[in-house]
């Protein structure tokens, strides 16, 4: 790279790579087969593109921990720190992902969103029978997957009980999230736990799962688990703020859903305390006009900037915790990222 | 127990003494934390009842392999076959009923069905999202439980690999039931493939895991998996022989759903071959008369005779796999317990 590329071309042409791989990989490990219904229902959204941003975490966290670089590295076969065997972090940065895309089409079932990554979800693209049960399928096929590292059976059972008690706290999470749209009197910490455990807990896994499969000690296992949470907190934060701000086009989803759907955000709960009536902005099917201007109230209280802020923090503390990594081109990698997840235009 | 207690007494005897242990190690291990309303869904149908038939096969597979006495025994320290350790047999039994009331939680949806166990099914005592999250808050703690019987790592290991493939045969059969309900020509053998990944794979799974995390040898493994495969179907045939056969009262939930709903069951595919017209003999909302119409059509066709006897001969072949097991009270009730699973009235 040339200094004169961005922070962001480094980290773009870095998922870009990354991604390619991933993509590879979901056509090996989670083939169509029969019913094909199912499979094809359980692959749809993955298909459908996305970030990877997850895997991409666990591939990184694995480079840097093992001094590797990315471009000559074998994820199928990376080297433990201490060098007792080999580990296929390939199906660590999997599991992770596919989890992910489970959480999706259950999700959006409940919030009963018509789009996902531009295209319909999974219970409209099919139906509400076969959504759910290509979650289900989606769910076991994560487990199945991170259960065949290779990693030692003590760290093997380690990354299950992190992935594990990670999909019961999304649930919870979840739980939490529909629970707050009838309840008007969410307060910020309140929010910061639901979001710890809907959104964050698994930017947590995807840091701390690979620093537990390759075997580096307890103290970086935290720290990366640390900077897993911190970005991720700041990556919902940021998100929220996108559902505001982008066209629906670009986002992929209706804009504004979050106000439609009477959604808490760290927007919202800033504007409702600071005098905006939420609740009553927009219409059922608002239009981007009456949309422009229920965020230009919203911004009048400074609440869009008080979450940019809040996202801001979070990203300086996660980056913090990057410390305990050598100092090579992924970790350099890791801290562009967590500062993409809130500059990001979508 | 005397010379007169008939086999089916010893069983209810047998199932009875294990549910009330089950019951309390429900409450211990699955307790409602944060959000309450999320683990109240999740524990309501646990709650409702269920006869614990398949962590009473954990049990006493347990109790077989170790030649304990039920009534002595401490399922939450069970010696390993060779000696090296103890395990939680009791954790292993919950994970498997916890896996069985996921999925009955996300098939009432799917089925639509408004009653289970006599209660009403968890989306219509809850709502619809709250029953898909409490179905997937219920499969991350079968794992996180199943992770913590204490058992060698590598035993872990391999109990969590049937745990999730099982997860993930049990959503391919449910997606092959739902596409036989337009399909009016399924055969025996497809129907026996779907049973067999729907309902047979979860005994399997709790006949074969409690010997692989004591660590009795691969044939005894083998052998009992056999065992919990055979009688799963069989229980999965008589079930459907008691959907037409016994008041709705009775069963718990609606007489005749089957006919309702479309399903292909070794009974309808019978008739239908044998020239019943099954897709119209019901309405939709049948009186008992309709249904008992229905019914002596069937039977005038053999059909009910013929799932019965199918039944039979798979009770017979899994019998003759506990020749692997020592004689003594647990091996025997195994027995009992086979042929109770498809001569009970409901």
């Amino acid at each position: 790279m040339t200094a004169a590329t961005s922070d962001e071309e480094v980290v773009l042409e870095a998922l870009a790579t990354r991604r390619r791989l991933i993509d590879e990989a979901i056509d090996e490990e989670l083939p169509v087969e029969e019913p094909a219904r199912l499979y094809e229902a359980s692959r749809y959204l993955l298909e459908a593109g996305g970030k990877r941003l997850r895997p991409a975490i666990v591939l990184l966290v694995s480079e840097a921990l093992t001094d590797t670089v990315g471009d000559e590295v074998d994820y199928r076969a990376m080297p433990t720190c201490d060098g007792s065997g080999t580990v296929d972090m390939m199906r660590a940065a999997l599991s992770i992902e596919i989890v992910q895309s489970f959480t999706l089409i259950h999700d959006d079932i409940m919030d009963d969103d018509d789009l996902r990554r531009g295209v319909p979800a999974v219970h409209k693209e099919f139906d509400l029978e076969t959504a759910i049960l290509a979650g289900d399928t989606l769910y076991s096929k994560a487990f199945e997957i991170l259960l065949e590292t290779g990693a030692s059976p003590d760290r093997t059972i380690r990354a299950l009980r992190i992935l594990a008690t990670t999909c019961t706290r999304i649930c919870e999470g979840q739980a939490l999230d529909l629970a707050f749209e009838s309840d008007n009197d969410v307060r910020v910490p309140a929010y910061r736990d639901m979001i710890e455990r809907k959104t964050a807990v698994l930017f947590r896994a995807a840091a701390a799962i690979p620093a537990v499969l390759l075997g580096a000690d307890e103290s970086t296992v935290e720290s990366l688990g640390a900077y897993g949470q911190s970005v991720g907190e700041a990556f919902q934060i940021h998100d929220d703020v996108l559902d505001l701000t982008v066209p629906s086009d670009t986002l992929g989803k209706q804009r504004g859903s979050d106000l439609i759907e009477g959604k808490r955000t760290l927007i919202t709960i800033h504007a409702a305390r600071n005098g905006v009536n939420v609740d009553s902005l927009l219409s059922a099917n608002p239009d981007e006009a009456e949309i422009e201007a229920a965020v230009a109230e919203i911004e009048t209280a400074g609440s869009i900037s008080f979450a940019r802020a809040a996202a801001r923090d979070l990203v300086d503390d996660g980056v913090g915790q990057l410390a305990v990594l050598p100092s090579n081109d992924a970790t350099e990698q890791l801290r562009m990222l967590a500062n993409y997840l809130i500059e990001r235009g979508y």
